[in-house]
C-alpha cells in the first residue's frame, strides 16, 4: 500500500520559527555541551565536561546485578512502573538520606530521571513567566537552562570562599514584590567549588523564613567529601520549605539517569502528577539494577574508593596551579566535589581565549556560562578534576599556564 | 558536624499552593494512573491499563544483552552520553523507519525517554497559553496530560470507524485565529481503535498545507498490525511539516523508557536544546542494551511473535463481546494495536459504574478520561487486550456484560 519510491531525505521546510511558543527564544543549546563536542579530539585534555571517572565505573557489580534482576524478576522489571519510583530502590534512598539525620519516608520523595528532570520538574511546577529565582552567580547551568524555559528572571548575589554571599540577600530581596526560589548548592558548588558555611546556613534559613522563599537544595556531591566535616543540609534545618535534591549520577553511575526529589508529601503528590506530563516513570529496569548494586552497603565502600581518586586528583590540580598559573590569578580549593574556579588575569577574556587554549590541546568552560544571562565571569574559567588521571591533570594544567602566559605576554 | 536528634517526620508545611505556577490548576494525576493502582488487587480482572505482555517480553536477549554491553564497553555504557541519543541506536531506527518508506538520517531523529516525553518536548517547543490543537475526541490521554501543563486549548472532532472526522476540521479551522498543531494517531488509536483510511489522510495533509498546521503523528502501534496492509504515514506525505513518534514500548519492552521523534534538522535541533534542560539524554546503558538487542534482526522476528499473540486476544475479546453485551453496545474492530472503545447503552454511566464493576472484579477506564477537559464519553470506555490471556479476557469480558445487565435492570 505504501508507495515504494522514496521520499525527499531534505525537502523544504516549513517556517517552524513561526509556530514556536515564546519560550523557546530564552532556550538555548548548553554550551557546555557544544564545547564537549569541539573538544572531543583524543589529543585535548579536557577540563570542560562534568565526568566522573569511568574507570571507577562499578562495571562487575552491574553485570551481576542485571543478571539477578532478569533472573528473578525479568518480566516486572521490563514492564511499565509507578511515576513515584520502585519501592525497594526508595527504601534504599531513604536509608542513605538518613546518613545526614534527613529521617524521610518513601512518601517524600520522587525518583527522577536524572537531577536535570529534578529541575524541570521544578520549574514546570514553580516558574512563571518573571517568577523571581535567588541564586548565586556563578550558578548551575544546568538550573539556568532548565528554568530559562520557564521564562525565569533571575536575581543573582556573588560566590565568595564561604559560599553565597548571603550579607547580599537582603537588599535584594526587598525589591522583590511577589516570594520567589531561592536555589542553593550549599556543598562542593558547581562551578564555584565553595562550600556555604554553617553561619551563612543558619542565616539563609531565617531569611527565607521570615520572606517566605522555597529553598531549593541541590546536593549532587554532598558524598564527595575529601577533607573537613559534613555540615547540616538545609533541608534538616527548614523542612517545611525545603526541596532537596540529589543523585546517583556521581557515586553509581550517570548513565543510568537516576536522581531523586526529597520534598514534604502534598508537595511530592504535585511532583508526582508533573512527573507523569513528563516522561511517565523513570526507567523501571534501571531502577531494579541499582537496588541490586546497592544491596549490601556497595555505596558505601565505592564512595570510599570514589574519595580516594578524586582527593588525589583535586591536590594534583591544585600543586599543579600553583606551579604554572601566571601571577594575579586565583582559584577555588574544594573541599570535595569534582570542579574548581579559577578567576584569572583580568587581560584574560576566558570566552575568546578557550580558541588558544584549544591550540594549546586543553579545554575548560568559559565562566559566562554560568551566569544568569550570561552577564558576568568573563575572565573565570570551571575545571573539572575528576575525569583525568593526575599525570594528564599536571600536563594539562602546565599547557593552560603556558597559553596563558602567552595571552597575557601578547596583549 | 550535624545535629544527631532525628528531624520531624512530618513537619507543618508552608502553604505551598500559594507559591505554583498558574499552569498548575491545569495539572491532574491521570485518571488511568490512579485506577491502576485501585484495579491492582490479584483478583481484578484489569484491562484498564495500557500494558504489554510481560511473558513475551525477551528477558533472555536482555541478559545476553546486557552482559556483552558491560564485558565490551561497560565504562562507556555508564557515562554520560549526547543528548541526541546513542548513534548506533539510532541507526537501528533509521533502519526500522526505512520499512515504511520513511527514509531519514540520524539527524532526523532524538531518542526520548519514553514517547511520554516527546509530547512534552513538543509541548515545551510549540504550546503557549491558549495554543490550538486540534485532535480527536476521544484522543490520547498522555497528550492532554503533557500539554494541559502548557495550557492548550483544544479543538476536537469526533473519531468514527475510519478514524478522526476530517470533515468536519474545516469548520473548527476556520474560527481559529492563528495557525495550531494538527494531533493525529492514524494507526490502531488509543483509545479508539480506529484506523485513518487513506482517503482521509489525503484530505488532512491537504487542510494541513492549507491552513498551515504542524502535524504530530503519533504511531505507538504501527508495527502491530493483525489484519489488513500498511496505510502511508502523514510523515511520508508531508515531511515538511510533520513531527513522527514512535517507541520500543511496544515492541521490546516499556520498562526501558525508549522512544524517538523523527522532524526535518532543524527542528530536531530545537528540540535537542528542549531535552536537555529537561533530562539532559536518555538513559546510556539501556541504548547500549537495546542496540544489542535489536542485532541481526530480532524485533522483526519479535513483532511477528507478539502479532500472533496479540490478534488472538484482540480475537476472544471481539466474540466474547459479542457474547455477553447487553442489547445497545457497539465497540470498535481494530486491525491491530492493544485497545478498542466500547459504546454502551447510554443508561450507564461509565465513571460511577466503575465501581459496581469492581465488585464484579473487572475494571476498565471510563471514557471521559480521554476527552480535552473531560467533555464527553460518560457512556464508553476503552478496553485493553494485549495484557490478559485468552481466557481471562472471556471470563472478563463475562463478567463485565453482567454487571451492565444488573445495572440495566436496575435503573
Amino acid at each position: 500500500m505504501i508507495p515504494s519510491e522514496p521520499i525527499l531525505r531534505e525537502v523544504e521546510n516549513i517556517d517552524w520559527e513561526v509556530h514556536l511558543a515564546a519560550r523557546t527564544q530564552r532556550m538555548k543549546s548548553s554550551v557546555i555541551r557544544e564545547l564537549l563536542k569541539l573538544t572531543m579530539q583524543p589529543d585535548i585534555i579536557s577540563f570542560a565536561g562534568g565526568l566522573p571517572a569511568p574507570e571507577v565505573f562499578p562495571v562487575k557489580e552491574f553485570q551481576d546485578a542485571c543478571n539477578k534482576v532478569l533472573e528473578t524478576s525479568g518480566p516486572m522489571a521490563l514492564q511499565y512502573g509507578p511515576t513515584e519510583g520502585f519501592p525497594p530502590l526508595k527504601a534504599d534512598i531513604c536509608e542513605q538520606m538518613a546518613k545526614y539525620c534527613i529521617l524521610v519516608e518513601p512518601e517524600n520523595l520522587l525518583v527522577t530521571s536524572g537531577s536535570q528532570q529534578a529541575l524541570d520538574l521544578i520549574g514546570k511546577l514553580f516558574v512563571d513567566a518573571n517568577r523571581n529565582i535567588i541564586c548565586s552567580r556563578p550558578t548551575y547551568l544546568g538550573a539556568l537552562q532548565a528554568w530559562n524555559a520557564y521564562e525565569a528572571e533571575y536575581h543573582a548575589v556573588p560566590l565568595d570562599d564561604d559560599g553565597m554571599r548571603v550579607e547580599m540577600l537582603p537588599d535584594v530581596l526587598k525589591k522583590l514584590k511577589k516570594p520567589g526560589l531561592l536555589y542553593v548548592l550549599p556543598n562542593f558548588h558547581n562551578p564555584g567549588g565553595t562550600t556555604l558555611t554553617q553561619d551563612r546556613r543558619d542565616y539563609l534559613v531565617e531569611l527565607a523564613r521570615k520572606h517566605d522563599l522555597v529553598i531549593i537544595e541541590d546536593d549532587p556531591y554532598g558524598e564527595l567529601r575529601y577533607e573537613g566535616e559534613d555540615l547540616t543540609p538545609l533541608f534538616r534545618m527548614a523542612p517545611e520549605r525545603t526541596i532537596y535534591l540529589s543523585t546517583f549520577s556521581k557515586t553509581l553511575a550517570p548513565g543510568l539517569r537516576l536522581a531523586w526529589i526529597t520534598a514534604p508529601k502534598p508537595l511530592i503528590a504535585r511532583f508526582v502528577q508533573a512527573k507523569q506530563g513528563a516522561d511517565l516513570h523513570t526507567g523501571t529496569f534501571v531502577q531494579h539494577v541499582a537496588h541490586e548494586v546497592l544491596a549490601s552497603g556497595f555505596i558505601k565502600r565505592h564512595v570510599r574508593k570514589l574519595r580516594e581518586i578524586y582527593s588525589s586528583r583535586r591536590n594534583a590540580m591544585l600543586d599543579a596551579l600553583t606551579e604554572f598559573m601566571p601571577d594575579e590569578t586565583y582559584w577555588s580549593k574544594p573541599e570535595g566535589g569534582m570542579f574548581l574556579w579559577v578567576r584569572c588575569n583580568k587581560q584574560i577574556k576566558t570566552g575568546p581565549f578557550l580558541e588558544k587554549a584549544t591550540k594549546f590541546k586543553v579545554a575548560y568552560v568559559p565562566g559566562f556560562a554560568f551566569y544568569p544571562n550570561e552577564e558576568g565571569g568573563s575572565s573565570s574559567m570551571r575545571l573539572n578534576f575528576s575525569y583525568s588521571d593526575e599525570d594528564t591533570i599536571v600536563e594539562g594544567i602546565r599547557r593552560l599556564g603556558t597559553a596563558m602566559k602567552e595571552e597575557l605576554a601578547g596583549s
